[in-house]
């Protein structure tokens, strides 16, 4: 019950008052990696293994880190080569080397989906770990633990997904069908085709001109295709559009030097400083059509992706071997803060992996601009230290009014509730402290809790408008 | 009474006992914004939006950051656009959006005014706006709260204002008219005249020239220009110059090299390189000037200025619109600690945006060079959390005596106590933890806190020198 | 006995448990600067101020930094000034000054060994300065107060001293013959040899040829004489080498390219960016010769040496002078960790002096590459409050065990134990707050406690091999 709460006594007291007023709040997922064919198709986990270990880049690379390779994890290859394929093979690994996870997020939540979920209350280790793996598999095959009826257990209110424009959204068609639309929604995730360095761009870009049935060879059709797909995403529920560039620069072009830019890299000839300049005036892009259509931007920038070459030739991407590095956002983002900064339809959310920039660039540009907001504490920082350490950077600049709430950014369906109950937690501890302190009365902190765990999420992503 | 300390019992209690120390020390305010007009004229203030929210800017870029522009705030407009004139209007929207400021250092020194000034303990909010704003403009008329009076009652002892070497310095003569001369004193802050990017510099240049009497046509004549306005400043009170940078880049050049440079930009020809080679030269001109005058040099680089471009437009400078970015020190200064650095007679107090640099160069830098001082956390750090991380981080490094002390950096006349109220609690509350964890004794804690409320920045700005 | 501990009652008791696993387990130091002739030769120390002040650049560069010169602490000169020799006079200053190290580690750790070793309990002050120094000074000539005695008292397993490749290793020769071999042990340091832009490189190469009878004009007689120094090192313990660059650029050349680089180099033709090149490709040669001998290599990379002028010409090396910056490892180790990061035979101990890092660069990549493991906060941040920002920063992506234990990395000998012991106390304050939160299993706290204070330093740094 006191979970994660601080330990003083006076705070602790103070957080379990607030967190009793969250708790049982409906989860808002407005950004996360959820596979839509979970839900669409409702079928049972297959094990415990694939629910918990092979999906989860933030397991895998942990016991990688200590030696034991992704291949003998499960994780599929790409290159051919062999893979552990027995669930109760890879379930005894991470038994076994379990105390990897002291002190990491991964361990509370783990510990929370046992717990909570499936009923298991004993510590996972070499001697427990067959009659866990047992009793979840057992219950895998349960209707109740089927996705549909864990969605509903879980009270989450809207889930969303994330896909390519690429994506014919056929999960979210069968979803809606099944009047599931407006609880499971899709975002529209341009990268794969605004990145010519990113191989098979090309490829990409006419497969979208093919499904668009629009001529992408000029730019004009290019925006016009893509304009088309957010129209799709829309009717299939998205609110929002998600962006994850290498950096956060924007840059405004006129419409002849994008084209030509654009058909450069078309052509194959774009060096990575045409990529970069190609990304960053294509933010601008998306931007203007989000004054049209009304999506809000998700800005996630700074990662080095598939930063272990090895990982990446066998296994591909999003495997665990993307790495932070520092981000500049105050020059980066200022050509397209200066075009639309103040346009009141514009509305983006930022997020960081450089926890540098919470003090030094974000809470100051939040705390101007009307059109930013500052995402949740992503990736390597959505943790206790890093959720904690986000609140007390931020709010002194920007307030709680200028965040978005959490997102949970998982693939890990069985996670979101532990997620957000962590997130719950720790701003009630935070906010516990402000009262203790004197500097929030108790009414005030109580009225901002269910703000952060709820309605701040569910107005910042225009999930409060009609559909 | 124990408003902001640690909540656990044993900080607490010590806490109290320290801060009891220091809570009646006179205020030293060696480095702020305040118009010295204010105190010269003497006159009333005109009414709570004039004295609470138009001139404060982390007041209007935070209503600003939330859609409510800022010429509904009375923010005075410079492109002729209109702006709200009606200050119980201004004072509405402020009410009506108080829970932004929950969390933020604005509120806290807000209600510590209400309370301590002005007698007024209840909440700001859309039911209460009318009344405060009654009860607060009817003291306003009064002569206990005019501004000379509030300034006794403050128990300000010598409070700074910043001027351009071209103010004429009116206000000060007057104070020191009134025998007000020693406890209003100015600061000699240059930028304007260092900065060939800063539109309008030719101009300001030729009127330095016509103020002094000086040919500031060639270079020898520019620095004997600005030394003499330095000595008009010290016989106006002056014990420090400010020097806010973009970047704390420094440069040696000869005397030769430095002609050329003023000249080229004197007419005209200067790219940005040449600008921040000039900018870096003259802050060593300033510190061999200082070596002979004795002005402590206040260096605050990191901030880029005006970001956001609809607001500079609309309402100029200084209103919301800066935002830090990562800034460099320890390569940037070496060419002038080389020189000087080890001088006696150099002392140069350092203030950053960029907490990163605490740790990293700052309390290392100020750890061995005799001339730096480790100035307050300053603005978007002068807040409950930026000021105990600042103690938490630079301490064990520069320990205490290599820091400034508490600077206001403020406009903002009446939250002046209120600002260093916080910054004596979170001392108190540092070092409770110091004792509480057995890691300073009580006497020696008790020493400390008094130095840092009041005898370190007298004697690091040299306000303890007979005038 | 709570010494450290945080305050909080739930805290400190836990911490206190676990604190009584930790302390009485035998200290590895498998990083250090101890000069290794003090036990071979076994010599008592010569007084109080070359004990804690005249070796100990914390120390003088804080009494520097308030106007106190080296000169007048006794530190050795390199130009032929005048230095203060009188230890009593040297001693004298530190306890006038001794309120500069209020809330230092410095003062944590000279206190204790004022009692802890030498039964001093009166604080240090003008007044008691004369009596503490008797007092000291006569037991420095008493047997169980001469080095290997408190070697033996102070429970040192292993000590790691610091050499060149052109070093002898006579002290450890001497070491070996009186059975203290394996007790004191070498490390391989290159960084002399591998620095174009030292002074005097060329004349170490030439020296490094001679004493290993090798051809160095060649590129390949260069690596084929360090890899006879390292079978030489080996052979008198060595477990590990330590490289000390300002960046943590690494380059993979191919021989013909290394060779015209090294050419060029010892014909004295290297620019800087030669140089850097030279240094980076020179980590990938070590990597490789690890692959083969077995050597764990450190990289520390991040300090801008000397960078007072002033200093470094009276005084010379390693005095204080050295300032850390900003450091990049991302995209720096990727060509090494590209060729060499998932190869099981390879370790690599990564140190900053750049908190930025922490949570931004280094847990990540800890977190998923297995050669890499996280080195002990390190230099300016080996104090309570680095230590606890340092565990709160990187064990949710890295958890406990990508992490090598405490190195106390220092000259001073005396201090060993008091260093370890606030790591301890460090330690299992931090392990105390996650069980108090409910975050960790108090058995399980209790495993990790004792593995971070002495299995996992062992066993990271191949300490547990047979010699």
């Amino acid at each position: 019950m006191t979970h994660l709460f601080p330990s003083d006594p006076t705070q602790r007291q103070i957080a379990g008052e607030l967190y009793e007023l969250a708790k049982d709040l409906p989860l808002i997922s407005p950004h996360g990696h959820v596979d839509p064919a979970l839900l669409a198709d409702d079928t049972p986990f297959p094990d415990p293994a694939r629910l918990f270990v092979v999906p989860d880049h933030y397991v895998t690379r942990m016991l990688a880190s200590q030696g034991i390779p992704q291949s003998r994890l499960g994780v599929p290859s790409v290159d051919g080569s062999e893979v552990e394929t027995d669930g109760r093979a890879i379930w005894r690994l991470l038994a076994a080397n379990w105390k990897l996870f002291r002190g990491t997020p991964s361990r509370l939540w783990t510990e929370k989906v046992f717990s909570e979920v499936f009923g298991v209350d004993s510590t996972l280790s070499e001697v427990t770990a067959d009659a866990i793996y047992d009793e979840i598999s057992g219950k895998l095959n349960q209707p109740e633990f089927r996705p549909r009826a864990l969605f509903t257990r879980f009270n989450i209110e809207v889930l969303a997904t994330t896909e390519s424009p690429l994506d014919e959204l056929t999960s979210h068609a069968k979803l809606a069908a099944d009047g599931w639309g407006s609880r499971v929604i899709t975002t529209f995730r341009p990268d794969d085709l605004v990145d010519p360095e990113w191989a098979g761009w090309q490829n990409r870009v006419a497969a979208l001109g093919e499904l668009t049935g629009t001529d992408v060879g000029t730019y004009s059709g290019f925006l016009a295709a893509l304009r088309s797909r957010r129209e799709r995403f829309i009717a299939a529920g998205a609110t929002s559009s998600d962006h994850g560039h290498p950096t956060a620069a924007t840059l405004v072009l006129d419409d002849g030097e994008a084209a030509v830019l654009y058909r450069k890299a078309l052509g194959g000839g774009a060096d990575a400083r045409d990529a970069e300049a190609f990304r960053a005036h294509m933010l601008v892009e998306f931007a203007r059509m989000s004054l049209d259509d009304g999506l809000v931007m998700q800005l996630h920038p700074g990662s080095v992706r598939n930063h272990s070459l090895s990982l990446h030739h066998r296994h591909g991407r999003d495997v665990g071997g993307d790495i932070p590095s520092a981000t500049e956002y105050v020059r980066g983002l200022r050509p397209l803060l200066d075009a639309y900064g103040d346009d009141p339809r514009l509305r983006i959310v930022l997020y960081t992996l450089d926890e540098t920039t919470f003090t030094r660039e974000l809470a100051p540009l939040a705390g101007v601009y009307p059109a930013l907001y500052l995402g949740a504490p992503w990736w390597f920082l959505d943790s206790p230290e890093g959720l904690r350490r986000f609140r007390e950077a931020v709010t002194e600049t920007a307030g709680f009014y200028n965040t978005a709430g959490f997102a949970d950014d998982t693939r890990a369906f069985c996670s979101i509730p532990a997620r957000h109950d962590v997130a719950r937690r720790v701003d009630a501890g935070f906010l516990a402290r402000l009262v203790a302190e004197g500097r929030l009365p108790l009414d005030e902190a109580a009225e901002t809790i269910a703000d952060l765990a709820y309605h701040l999420p569910k107005r910042v992503f225009r999930l409060d408008r009609p559909a």
